[in-house]
């Protein structure tokens, strides 16, 4: 597994004030990926590229979707990648189902019911240590080349429970890091991660919190603060949230016995 | 128009370490939104609730469907809110559409030319000073009644060219934010917004530039870095794009000119 993630910075001419002055400026890369399912579109995300074989699998195992097979060809000049999905499969109803769980379905439900994905609740009993959970953030920032130059990338890291970091991934988009990361882990046959910890650099929303619950991560680190819903997420799975992480605090929004 | 938007935190029981202590905590409300249009689900945002009016009226037109009616009427208790599209209209056919527009279409053309609204370039001659320029994001800050108490809320202001602030709208996405301010100034008969900017507490996307330009503003200013694309789609269409505002300085990173 690679630890740290290429250097994706573009160089763009920049005015500065109040100087005046013209100069190259570093700036993170930002491009559109099609993703196909056996040939068929099925959604475009704007991303960083790199990584595009785990961004998309890690994207169809955050929406329910099992049985991807690995390595999809990817054309970088036509920002597609077609992934091939295990056995019997009509494209258009994997594309209604997609539209359904992620995009529509809200009327008469629970906010919660509505826009989750089926996941078992997690039942890992693993615990860490206050002081460790503290200074994943810290670890996961000396990982982010990219993000050091430009400013511009959000990344997800993905850390053992002696706090090493096993996985770094950066993207413009907060979702691609954490669906990036979650792909990798598919790929080096990790899933489910019951014994790791993932850490993002931003704040905890439903969609963060839901993907790595689909990915059975008992325990959720965020630099940011949480929403109302993501809290409610943790809660109904299992799962232990932990925001503001910074400064040697740590603030744990659900499940707090796994945290000592 | 009302300048500063509604509280919006939940409040919910944290443990902050390394003290041990629980207590309770104001978090960012979010809650899926689906928007319908002549009663057919064209999609679901996850938001903050709140102006959903604005909100599903500006995505609309940021995704170019003109000719929306006014005042659409929400339901809170299912989260949808039903737009009611003016003329003949097939619902299903706007579905696709949007799908093409911003989930599709990117195979064979070059990344912008394939996920772009389009939209005419900006030719205003709005100019504003350097000076001007670096206070919008303080000031934007100050009228953030709910990131001051959770941390967790995304903003854009719209000012005018004294910098005056007209309009702010606080949500946990940043792309949300933006579609309620664009729609509250469609309500108020602000479009295009050719003498007026906009300002973000993030980060510059490609799809926030769009939303601008879709608007018809000529400056955009962020506290936080662009990305490729995003200075890409500012040159392409004109407009001035303005990152790292922050501690009296600015990067411009098109359209310099504006910016003295």
């Amino acid at each position: 597994m690679s630890v740290v993630p290429p250097y994706s910075a573009g160089r763009v001419e920049v005015r500065r004030l109040p100087e005046g002055v013209f100069e190259r400026d570093a700036v993170a890369v930002e491009e559109p990926l099609e993703i196909r399912v056996d040939g068929a579109p099925l959604a475009v995300t704007m991303r960083t590229p790199g990584h595009d074989d785990e961004l998309s699998l890690g994207f169809l195992r955050s929406e329910g979707i099992q049985g991807v097979a690995a390595h999809p060809p990817v054309d970088l000049a036509a920002n597609t990648i077609d992934v091939e999905v295990e056995g019997d499969f009509d494209p258009e109803r994997l594309r209604r189902n997609f539209y359904t769980s992620s995009s529509c379905g809200v009327c008469g439900k629970g906010a919660l019911e509505a826009v989750a994905v089926e996941a078992p609740r997690i039942e890992s009993e693993l615990r860490l240590p206050a002081a460790l959970v503290a200074e994943l953030p810290e670890r996961l920032r000396a990982a982010q080349p990219t993000f050091a130059a430009t400013g511009g990338l959000h990344a997800t890291g993905l850390f053992d429970r002696e706090g090493e970091l096993l996985c770094v991934r950066e993207d413009v988009g907060r979702h691609n890091a954490m669906d990036k990361v979650i792909g990798r882990a598919f790929l080096d046959g990790l899933l489910p991660l019951g014994e790791r910890v993932l850490c993002v650099s931003g704040r905890l929303s439903f969609e963060l919190v839901q993907k790595a619950a689909v990915a059975g991560c008992p325990i959720l680190v965020a630099v940011g603060a949480p929403s109302t819903l993501a809290v409610e997420l943790g809660r109904d799975r299992g799962m232990t949230l932990c925001g503001f992480v910074r400064s040697g605090r740590v603030n744990v929004y659900s499940n707090a016995w796994r945290i000592e």
